[in-house]
Formats: C-alpha cells, structure tokens, sequence
C-alpha cells in the first residue's frame, strides 16, 4: 500500500459524520432489552455498493438487498438485530420487502432505493408488527447526530459499539467517510453476523465504488475471523452521496488513491475492533506473513495460523508456543523449506533455521500479556505477504457457545 | 462399501493378535512418568506400507521411516512417546537414525527394516542416553502378549490406550489384523501426533498393502477431526508378514475384499476411539452427508460441519443447534439449494424445505445428553456421500490447550 502519510484525520461521529447523512437508532422490541432497529438515510440517492455473505445459505434481507442494488443507487437502508431473518421461507422474504416498502413510503422514496440488513437468532419469523412501529420511530428521530444510536441498534452480543469516522483532503476540499460494524465470528445467541455500514460524502460512480470497497474489504474483514465460521447474513454496504465539494473521483485520478487509502484504513479499524471484542476474546491478534512465494500462498499461512484453536488457546495461556505457529504454518498448503523460516512475537525472534532459538522466556510472557499481539513469520521464500486479524481463544468463547440453547 | 455381514470376528491382542509379532513397552524415562518407548517385531521381514503427515514441516523420524520404507519391507518399528524429535535438526535426524540402528544391531537385522516414530514436545532434542537403555530393554522384553504395553507406551495425554483385533476367516484359514493409535489432535504438551500402528498375518504385495491401506485411511483417519490441525509427526504403519497359513492376497480376488473391509473396519474402530477421546472430548459426534452432487463435495460438508467450534461447543452444550449446522454446511463450498436440504440429530428431523420443523425439544435434548452423536444431512441433490468423526468442544479443550506453558 502507499505511504501517503498524514493524509487521514480521525474525526468523530460515524456513519453521520459524512456530509448529508442522518440515522437513527431506536427501539423496536425485537431483542429482550436496548436498541433494535436501525436507520440510515442519506439526503440525495447515493452510489451504492455492497458485498454480501458467500454462505450458500442466504438470509432474506440478503436476498432483498441484492435485489435492490441493481440499480446501482440506494437513499436508505433499514437493519434490525435480534432476528436473522433467516431459513425463513417465502414469508420470511415478504417481511425484508416489507421492511423496505415501509421505508419507502414513510421517507417517500422508491422500495428499489431501501437496503435491508437483520442479524440475530435463526429460523424465526420477524415480529412485524413492532418491526413497522419501530421504522416509523426511526423516520421520526433521524438526525445527522444518530451515527452512534445507529452502531448500537445493531449489535448484538457485541460487547460495545464499533464506529469511526475519517477525513482527507481531495483538492482543498474535504471528504469524510463513517462506517460502524457488528460482531465478528457468528456470534451468540444462535449465529450471528458481520454487518458493516459505510458512508461517505465522496462523488463516486457506483461501480468505481464498488471496486475501491472490494479492495478495502479484502485487506480489512477479509483478513479477519473469529472462529472460522461465515454466516448468512453477512453484508457490507456503502453510500456515496456526493455532497462533498470535492470533484468527483475517477479511476485515473491520483485523488482516487487518497480516498481508497482512507477507505481502507476506515475497515481495517473496524475490522481490528470486531477481532478485539470477538466471543470471549482477551486479546487482538495479528498475524503477519512475508517471503511467501506469492500473496496466495502467504494469506494460506495467515489464515491457517489465525484460524488454529492450538494457537489462540496458547496465546490466551500467554504460551509463546512457537511449535503451534509452525505447525499451522506447515499444514496451510504454502510451499516452504521450514529451514528458511523465521518466525517472531513481536519483537521477540523465537524460531529461525529449522529449530528454535533461546529465548528469554519471562520477556516474551510480558510481551503476551499485552493486549495487541503480532505474529510476524518470514518464509524465506519470496515477496508474497499478507496479514490477518483475530483474537485469542478462551474459556468464556466455549461459555458463550455452549450455553445458548435453541 | 460391500456388506459382507458376519465375517469380522473382533479379539483381544492388540497388534500381536497376529501370528509372529512379538512387541513391547517399557519406560525409558523421557516422559516424566509411565511406558514411553514402545518396540514392534515381526518374527519375519513383513510387507511395509505407511502414510504421513503432509505438513511441511516434518519431524526427523519421519523422514528416516520414508527413506527406510523405500524398499517396501521392514521388520521392527520403534516408537517413544515424551518428545516429538521435529523442528530438531540434523542432530534430531542423527538421534532418529540411532535409534533404527540400535534396535538393528540389538535385533541383527538391517537398519533399513526398522521404522522409526515419535510423539511428544517439539524442539527438543532426545535424551538418546534414556532412549538406547530402553530400545535395549524392549529388545529383551519383547513378548507375543506385548501389543498392550506397547499400546500404552506410545499415549502422551490420551486419557487411555486404543488397541483392537479383528480375525476374518479367508479359504478356511484364519487371517488377523491387530491394531493401536494414540492422540488424535495436536493433544498437549505441546504439538502431540496421530500415530497409528497396524499389523497382520496375512500374506500380501507391498504395493498392493499400500493402496489397501490408503483406501482404509481415506475412510477412517482421512475423516477424523478433533481440532483441524494437523502435526509434524502423523504417521500409519502397517506391517504385513505373511504368517497366516491363508492363501496370498491379489489384486483381483473376491479375498482381499474380506480383508480390505476388515483392515478398514479396524481403523474405524481406531478413529472412533481417537475421537471420542479427543482433547475435553465428552462425546463421540458422527456427521453423515448423503445427497451431495459428488462425494467429494459431500466431503467438504461434512469436514466443515466435523470442524465448526460453533457446532462442537452447541453439541458440548445439548443444545440441537440446527442452524449452526446448516450455516457450516452453505460455507462449506457445495453446491446445494437450501430448500432441498434436510437435516437429522439421531432420528430427529430438525429442518427441511429451507425452514425448521417443530421438534419435542426435551426428547432432542435426551438425545443430546448422550456419549454418541449422528449428525445427518441430505443435501437432496444427487448420489454424493460422506462421513466424519469428531468431538464436542469442551472447556476442558481450552483448559488443556492455554494451561501448558512452553
């Protein structure tokens, strides 16, 4: 990726902090307790991209959404949590178009325009009537300060909301890009999902947006598991609503680098947030692989190793378990000569030429203690790198799996 | 697979149930306690076949039994439990090569007979003073009531020692096939090993055991998961000897249908056995796909679903967690229209035509409680077929896992 240093400022709010965006976050009583139901809406039809789950098994709201894409356009999009919509049938279908029709008429804009999102328990049918009650609250309450009740009508057993915001200069001009996201890793209490919702005030053709959200999204949640498991919800959306003052970004422009770098950076700190508050997770994991022959065979060796239960139960006992990492590394499907790898914990060089190296055992338990870990593996092979997000593997991941009954 | 009911007779022995195999146990002192080096003899140079781990990274004594195997004969296997002898070098392979000549000269037979095998911590080299004493012990305690206390001797943390016998009768003659393994996913201390140990009397071809034993394998060990990771020292050995007074088993013979079904047979009752003894293991979970366009697509479902820690932890818990199992199966890369899939715990049907089905939960949930689980799944698509064995996930897993300390 480019060093184009200095480049993104941090800002605050969210999904709403781009200009002409407003939402809402409200509750509908779909779950027990808290927030539901979710509202974002942007003042002009906007670019819209979205990549959805690859689970053969798609819920409803995946299938409406697709649908409504289309046209390339969205001015809205609708979520709920505490109900997948899932292996619900044809009814289950009606409900997510109802979802968006409901939208529709109360913001007076065309069905084709609503996206649709659900996360939550599986094989149940949507209470529709708090559902419709709940979106009519949400039109009522939009508001460009609704960034933060929005990221929490999403989660589900997500400890915290995850949001950020960001701004670069195009041109003398800014341009801001939100998102927010949702629990990583099929999480409780029955499966859940990955959502994440993107907004920028950039000028950008759909599907020039759609290619800069496929690379974002592979260096960020494509990079990142739990446990291994996809649901069938997943879905990532982003709204362009070219309400900035900046010229409209094309794919020759070198404006269009600045943007991407953004765009990217705004996911991979989702993506690092949804790794941190994993199920039952204590730590953030980062595996970094290079020498690989090629990326491919790299991005086998960090998924691999991130995906392995020996390794983040090692990590999680603060076990700096170099034999695991190797292991993971050896059965990826990567070519490399095990004499050739080096293999680091942060700062700490534990294995290199076929066997390990003496080292000072307390330091690297210190280093483990912390909460941000790296795994850095050199195959010694060539210039293929790649990285991966995940987190530690705990007794509170079985807890929370085991204890939920269906 | 034939049905060919009424023919395997299962005895006790272990792999000296076969005629002419003399083995032994002892303590080396590798281990902090207990039988640690394991010694197998065959009164005769036996047909040899094996199959290894295909990690990349693999343990010296691996490589030594590879390059031994060459000539597709052999006559002793030696094997210790304490210490793996991977990621150890050239003085690791030295150590391996030691150790077939010791058993060599101890039993005057070549080097090139004697296999060599290892389980236990990675990266430390072994204590050859310990191990040379005990080879010479198990050269001088070698017995044909031995197959127990070699079985024993080869366990790390197996909570107990797998060993099965089965005789079948072939034109009139008795043939046996004995057989233990031990440690079936990655188990603790460090990186712990499959390693399985077959012998028989029968009269067969290297070449012809060999693919004998691959199809075995595929339909046993090839379907066993406790973790999904693979180590550096997974091994299978079979040792052919030809003592039965039965006719030579060719290629073409209705015969080696018998024996091909017996020796598969025993290396399913040693897979069940690895699996429900799997690391926190509380249950054997069985996952049978039928149904898929292929069996190699009916494969994938089953090994995702045999490896999904959110189904292994439901399963831990009782909970018939219908929808963890569904979504596993749409990740799993099969094709498959949801509606058409139908989805079993045991007798029960839980889900069908894209939509749960109403189910007594407390009768599920007795079902659950018990020590074996099937989990069925028709995918409704064609002829494709597949099966798995597995483990429920249990705190004890992470327990077992993140309280071992490098």
């Amino acid at each position: 990726m480019e060093e184009l240093k200095g480049e993104i400022l941090w800002i605050k709010g969210g999904i709403t902090a781009p200009k002409g965006f407003l939402a809402a976050g409200v509750r509908a009583g779909i779950k027990s307790q808290g927030l539901d139901l979710g509202l974002l809406y942007s003042e002009a039809p906007a670019s819209a991209a979205a990549l959805f789950t690859t689970n053969r098994v798609k819920a409803a709201p995946v299938m409406v959404s697709m649908e409504h894409l289309q046209n390339l356009s969205a001015q809205a999009i609708v979520v709920n949590s505490g109900n997948a919509n899932a292996c619900t049938g044809e009814q289950g279908k009606a409900d997510a178009h109802r979802m968006a029709q409901t939208v529709a008429q109360e913001l007076k804009i065309a069905p084709q325009e609503v996206l649709v999102a659900s996360t939550g328990v599986i094989g149940r049918l949507l209470p529709m009537e708090e559902v419709v009650r709940g979106i009519r609250e949400a039109v009522r309450t939009l508001s460009p300060e609704g960034g933060e009740a929005f990221a929490e009508a999403i989660i589900t057993t997500d400890t915290r909301p995850k949001s950020v915001a960001a701004e670069v200069v195009i041109e003398g001009q800014t341009v801001r890009i939100g998102g927010c996201a949702k629990g990583a890793g099929m999480i409780a209490p029955d499966l859940a999902t990955m959502l994440c919702f993107l907004t920028t005030d950039a000028n950008i053709e759909p599907l020039l947006l759609r290619k800069i959200l496929q690379e974002a999204v592979d260096q960020s949640f494509h990079c990142l598991t739990v446990d291994g498991d996809t649901s069938t919800n997943d879905s990532v959306f982003i709204l362009a609503n070219g309400r900035s003052s900046a010229p409209p970004l094309e794919e020759s422009s070198l404006d269009l680098k600045v943007f991407r770098k953004a765009l990217t950076e705004v996911c991979v700190a989702l993506a690092r947030e949804l790794a941190r508050d994993g199920e039952g997770a204590t730590k953030l994991i980062e595996v970094k692989v290079e020498g690989a022959r090629n990326d491919r065979e790299a991005r086998w060796v960090a998924q691999t190793i991130a995906n392995s239960n020996l390794v983040k139960t090692a990590i999680f006992g603060k076990d700096p378990n170099w034999g695991r990492i190797i292991a993971a590394a050896g059965r990826s499907g990567a070519y490399f000569e095990p004499e050739r790898v080096s293999l680091y914990l942060g700062e700490h060089l534990l294995f290199r030429g076929g066997v390990p190296v003496p080292f000072n055992l307390s330091l690297v338990q210190d280093y483990l203690a912390q909460e941000e870990i790296l795994i850095r593996l050199d195959l010694g092979q060539g210039m293929g790198s790649a990285h991966y997000f995940t987190c530690d593997f705990s007794y509170d991941y079985v807890r929370i799996n085991a204890e939920y009954h269906t």
